[in-house]
């Protein structure tokens, strides 16, 4: 099967080096030529150029650029389509892709693979991103199901964890934990700037450490995603935000209040819920991480040992 | 010197393990006879007891006990207390620790080493915890001065990095970057758990990745010490949360109104704002890691290619 990927960045260049190893001829679209180069040049396509017409032939279409450039790259790309082609997206927000794609083009499946890196561009590109890592498809009842089939199988040898639903709960769930996080944290960051007392504001950026590290990180993250997730998820995210306004208020309220047996309850039962998100494997890289250091430190040490000796 | 230290937690054992090895006698002062023991085994102190008279000959004593047992534990030192021994403390608020203390014992310094682990007892008592990392001292003025100069010295004995500043300005900067974010992450939880859709919030919780992660960290830690910090700085802590309420309406005013440059300029700043609080030897440790791996990876190859030929 030929894959075709249109917009050779981190997801996009990540995706086409999975699929090559996996023996899919990869060919890639790029609106910059040195990316085209870098791409072929790395191993992530077989070929590139900056022509859409480029992957006219490939069976399957992952559309990678930018949310807003997803329906204009179809619109483009139709004329050249044969109509047994597969068109998929890896937007991180699905119903405001999905209809319209739909729309212009039946074997549009809509597709969310959630993996990145602090990288953005076809330099980052790497290996595995997606191993173990959620992979959203979300097609609709107008979608031929041997589409998605085929698709799910190419996810699937990529070694994502396969989910699908509509785009609707998509876009429910990413809102909470993806894009209620971003706007609380930089809330929080622009808050933390606010203090007025200029020594006040240094010493705190003196006295922050891992704890406010962690709680601001998405919030300091990039910020033409950051808009892009808020407009094409705007009824999600607001749906997020006043239900984190309302629970906020209630801990206000305990805090002023001095109802410390109230906010000793809520705190015990974030701990407990929050197990529910946050799984093992990151722990576990960390742990494995240990593991392999320490490993090699005694290997070496045994090494040197038996050299000497 | 002697120093003594009351409560032998992940604090009080760190701190004796730097002390003896900076050639001071530490005495060591827990409710819990085990803890002695595993304190002298571990080498965190020189000799412990559960009996506070044993502290007395010392002439710098560590109050390490939890926020809440801080004054009272004063109280039944003082009769045991020479004039010219110095007090301080470790505790995460200083101004409504620092003037009840003072006023029972003038030569009371208040202090709060920033350092920490997911650990809380003194079998997590590590060396070196305190290195590079903020340690604040908040000396009012009815505090000898000398008796100060001492405490700098002995802290910074122990590579910490020290502020000085008044009670009120600590708690204010704390407020921002650590009590704050508590709150907001757990806040964050509570939201993500009230979805009414067993389906979402069970893909919510599916999907949630690294960022979540994050974000929700603080929210998830420990429920007592989140309450004491409350209980203890409620003023600084509801005067950040309504900051923070009031940023975080400016954005959702700019999401409603689909005010995306206002969006786009504030997550702008926010990027721009967190490198002023997260500096770059948390992003060096990790880079050191890798650097250690791989030079043990190249190393034990090195061996073995040696040890083959």
């Amino acid at each position: 099967m030929k894959i075709g990927i249109v917009g050779l960045g981190l997801i996009g260049g990540s995706l086409g080096i999975d699929f090559r190893s996996h023996n899919y001829t990869v060919l890639g679209v790029s609106r910059s030529l040195e990316t085209c180069q870098t791409a072929i040049k790395i191993g992530a396509v077989d070929d590139a150029t900056t022509d859409l017409e480029f992957v006219a032939q490939t069976d399957l279409i992952f559309i990678c650029t930018p949310l807003d450039r997803i329906i204009p790259t179809l619109q483009q790309l139709i004329p050249y389509l044969r109509p047994t082609t597969i068109v998929t997206d890896v937007g991180s927000v699905k119903a405001s892709i999905v209809y319209p794609c739909s729309q212009l083009w039946t074997n549009f499946v809509g597709g969310h693979p959630m993996a990145g890196t602090a990288g953005q561009g076809i330099a980052d590109a790497q290996t595995k991103l997606f191993v173990n890592r959620p992979y959203v498809l979300t097609p609709i009842a107008t979608i031929p199901p041997e589409s998605v089939k085929i698709l799910e199988n190419v996810v699937r040898s990529i070694g994502a964890n396969l989910f699908l639903c509509t785009p609707e709960a998509h876009d429910r769930s990413v809102a909470w934990i993806s894009h209620l996080p971003v706007i609380v944290s930089a809330s929080l960051i622009q808050a933390c700037m606010s203090e007025s007392d200029l020594g006040i504001r240094q010493l705190s950026q003196n006295l922050a450490s891992s704890g406010f590290a962690s709680t601001s990180r998405v919030g300091g993250g990039n910020p033409e995603l950051g808009v892009l997730m808020a407009q094409y998820n705007q009824e999600a995210l607001l749906r997020s935000l006043h239900q984190f306004q309302e629970h906020l208020n209630c801990l206000i309220t305990d805090i002023k209040a001095e109802n410390w047996t109230n906010l000793g309850q809520s705190l015990e039962s974030t701990r407990r819920d929050r197990s529910l998100f946050v799984r093992m494997p990151q722990f576990n890289r960390e742990i494995g991480n240990r593991v392999i250091f320490t490993l090699s430190f005694f290997l070496f040490c045994f090494c040197v040992a038996s050299s000497i000796g």
